[in-house]
């Protein structure tokens, strides 16, 4: 049975999980994507993939969908059963318990499911379209709908891995989610920074920051009705791309239909142009949403992250919690908004100050 | 100049190290060691590193040293400069503030080190010996004490990446330090736990934790008379260790020159014995040790840790701060006291059970 397990020290939370050794790529240093004869995700081949949760497009056990959401054929959690309603779960596994204490450890009970984003075998996400970007958006909405109604479940966290580098082990796009009977440590100080930011000044923290960056444009990428795209001003990856709705909401799931295609035409926009910046890199993207219960949701503001993949994390970085960021994010937003990569923007910069001095 | 930002939502800091993208691995997604033909680290390429900041044995500007410390050709800050005393650098850029006021951004001043830990070209830290990695230590602590003396530098991190999927780019075993001019929050959220577990118990937590784990014994891997090895509770990877000294002691810079050869013992031990249970894995270790100054520090207990690189950290752990975990610690712990591979004890016990059920 899957675990989770709380660090005394840190507070860090893990999920034990066995199963996924049974991973064939996952237990090794260098990563290589599996290329197998017969991709699991294409259209024809819905029995090699678990049990189907959800579809768009199509009735079951035909090929003729636009999205499937499946269960993990090697999940990190246990599918959740019915729990003591007495034990409480979230204060469970806080910091200062010793090991084996008997709330410092709780079953590893969720879900983890994977969002089958095309029934073609597209590998890059930019690749996919808006329209049909927009139909895997609205997919994962409404899977997220159903989620809120199971007991025990406190967050979810959607996010894609991209590339050996981004922890995927199947090239075939898709992204997943993972349900949790807790809320992360990190998306708990994300609630308390806003809830502190909202009682100081009476405004939200990223609809402040959303219109600071407009304002500023230094690290803006792009902009339509409902969304902006800028570079994070503190990114802990060359080119971190938020993307922030106008519209001031606490979980993604509450999104109009129409704010989808919105959401899917910047999405494309940001990942297209960062794949030219970046030069195809590796890439993770994480829709940050409020947990599904608590006091503080009502001043959490909802953002999708992108977070290209090209530094590696070392001693220094799992050590100190602190990045070490190889370029500025201002420069990074040049490159993708202009549609070159990185490197050209420093090689004109150098070259205007070496031009002056020679001159 | 360089430059630390600190994210208004979750408080991490970035340093933004743009003369970083120098290094000529560090801006590629598949890392690969740079097989030069002269290695700046070896014994009588000695002009090849930047200025040599300290050295134990031989005299300068010879190659007969056993350790040098050096700096590191691409920092990821600047050198120190005196800077405004009334500037409280420890509550700078502390979460709630939006980017570029005053307070969020401080200039990236610190120091950033390399420790050249064997005149010879060995790559694997098990291959240097007991003796050598007791003189890499020792060099390590009297390095720490000079930093303590600099004014601004606040926490001093030191570290070391293994294999090009540890961050690694140059081969010849080495080490790093970076000190820096504020408190890490993950640093000072240990400080909180620890400071919390002594208010409620009188004991310090470090302390409990190693007396609980040489009693229950399943995560242990190693014993002396100042040290224990163990297996972390709650890894973030497959075979996460911890080596934490017996003497309560907040730095490791107090550490004894004795014990520096005791901590070698283990240090070693255990990870000769990790190179058996991963197969030779990337691999990071870090010493944890209490802030250069702070009201709670008398409460810390500093420890290394050593994290093995054998999983890729993917969206979920990106987004959530969670880790998914494929290797029970107590199975690690069993593969690295035996020194077998860690699927001969998967393997062994699938086999008892079966053999019960054909029985």
């Amino acid at each position: 049975m899957n675990e989770i397990r709380c660090d005394p020290l840190s507070g860090h939370r893990v999920l034990i999980a066995e199963g996924r050794t049974e991973r064939p790529r996952d237990y090794q240093t260098n990563h290589v994507i599996e290329s197998e004869s017969i991709c699991p995700f294409c259209a024809g081949n819905e029995s090699k993939t678990p049990e189907e949760v959800l579809r768009t497009g199509g009735t079951n056990d035909t090929n003729a969908w636009e999205v499937r959401i499946v269960r993990n054929k090697y999940p990190a959690l246990s599918p959740p059963a019915p729990v003591d309603p007495h034990l409480d779960l979230e204060s469970a596994g806080t910091t200062s318990l010793l090991p084996e204490d008997e709330t410092s450890t709780v079953a590893g009970e969720g879900l983890h499911e994977v969002i089958i984003e095309s029934p073609e075998h597209h590998v890059r996400t930019a690749d996919l379209g808006v329209a049909q970007l927009a139909v895997v958006l609205g997919t994962t909405k409404r899977r997220l709908e159903q989620i809120q109604t199971i007991p025990n479940i406190k967050s979810a966290h959607v996010f894609k891995n991209v590339g050996p580098a981004g922890g995927a082990t199947i090239e075939h796009s898709h992204s997943q989610l993972i349900a949790l009977p807790f809320i992360p440590h990190s998306l708990s100080r994300e609630l308390e920074a806003m809830a502190r930011h909202q009682q100081k000044t009476q405004h939200c923290l990223l609809c402040d920051l959303q219109e600071n960056e407009i304002r500023g444009g230094q690290r803006l990428i792009a902009e339509n009705a409902n969304f902006t795209a800028f570079c994070a001003y503190a990114g802990r990856q060359p080119g971190e791309t938020w993307i922030v709705p106008k519209n001031h909401l606490a979980h993604f799931s509450t999104i109009a239909l129409s704010e989808c295609e919105s959401l899917a035409e910047i999405l494309h926009q940001a990942l297209a142009q960062l794949d030219i910046a970046l030069k195809m890199p590796a890439y993770n993207y994480m829709i940050q949403s409020a947990p599904l219960e608590g006091t503080l949701i009502g001043h959490y503001h909802w953002r999708l992250v992108i977070l290209p993949r090209v530094t590696t994390q070392a001693g220094f970085e799992w050590g100190s919690g602190c990045f070490i960021n190889p370029i500025a994010p201002e420069r990074a937003a040049e490159a993708i908004r202009r549609r070159v990569p990185v490197e050209e923007i420093e090689h004109s910069q150098t070259k205007n100050t070496n031009s002056c001095v020679s001159h």
